[in-house]
């Protein structure tokens, strides 16, 4: 177990692939979702309001799970363990903007639900590739 | 909440895609692993074995969500949450080389670890979709 991403696997991380974020639900069943994602070296932040389910799970039960496969490759993947460390606002949507930026979109413009938008810090806790 | 599949979205459960499993662990923490699978319209079958911690898990609680996303547009997805309904022996490994065809490798071998192979099968009781 370690926390450091295999260097032949970090190109997963910097590219502006969807990942698949896993959370522990109210009813202590699971649900995962396609996320986007940044990766600063040390946590991954998400964008996501403070209206979904996916927040009100984490809000009991902090646990999360990113999945991030390579397609053009499905045996190249890792997966990060760890757990919600913050809750930032980001009431004028610019993260998500540089989020939608990243993933492609040169004119993101912020979201309707923008008031709502929050950013989602996630702590890594163990690293698990194939 | 349906347990139908949209029909266009059948196709990512009829390609040989990856799909990424969440379970909860046994500390309640959540963790996604890449899967094949195979869906009969009904129910999602995996190969796995009776000796790893996905397993475990499931003895503990039996909550599954399967999330497909097509590598070629990853705004197309869906979600299948539902439970483990039954472990099937699979002992001399033919649903793994089933799998394996299935997913390409035409002269698919039964595994090493054969004699531990079981068959997950996942009853559906919520579809998501984008």
């Amino acid at each position: 177990m370690s926390t450091t991403i295999p260097s032949d696997l970090v190109d997963l991380l910097e590219r502006p692939l969807f990942g698949s974020l896993g959370t522990v639900r109210l009813d202590d069943t699971v649900q995962v979702n396609p996320m986007w994602f940044e990766w600063d070296g040390e946590q991954v932040q998400f964008t996501h309001t403070s209206t979904r389910v996916k927040y009100r799970n984490l809000q009991r039960n902090p646990a999360m799970s990113l999945l991030v496969t390579d397609p053009d490759d499905a045996m190249r993947y890792v997966e990060l363990r760890g757990a919600l460390a913050e809750v930032v606002s980001d009431p004028t949507g610019a993260f998500y903007v540089r989020l939608g930026k990243r993933y492609g979109n040169a004119d993101q413009q912020p979201p309707p639900d923008s008031p709502d938008r929050v950013i989602l810090v996630m702590d890594v806790r163990t690293v698990t590739r194939h």
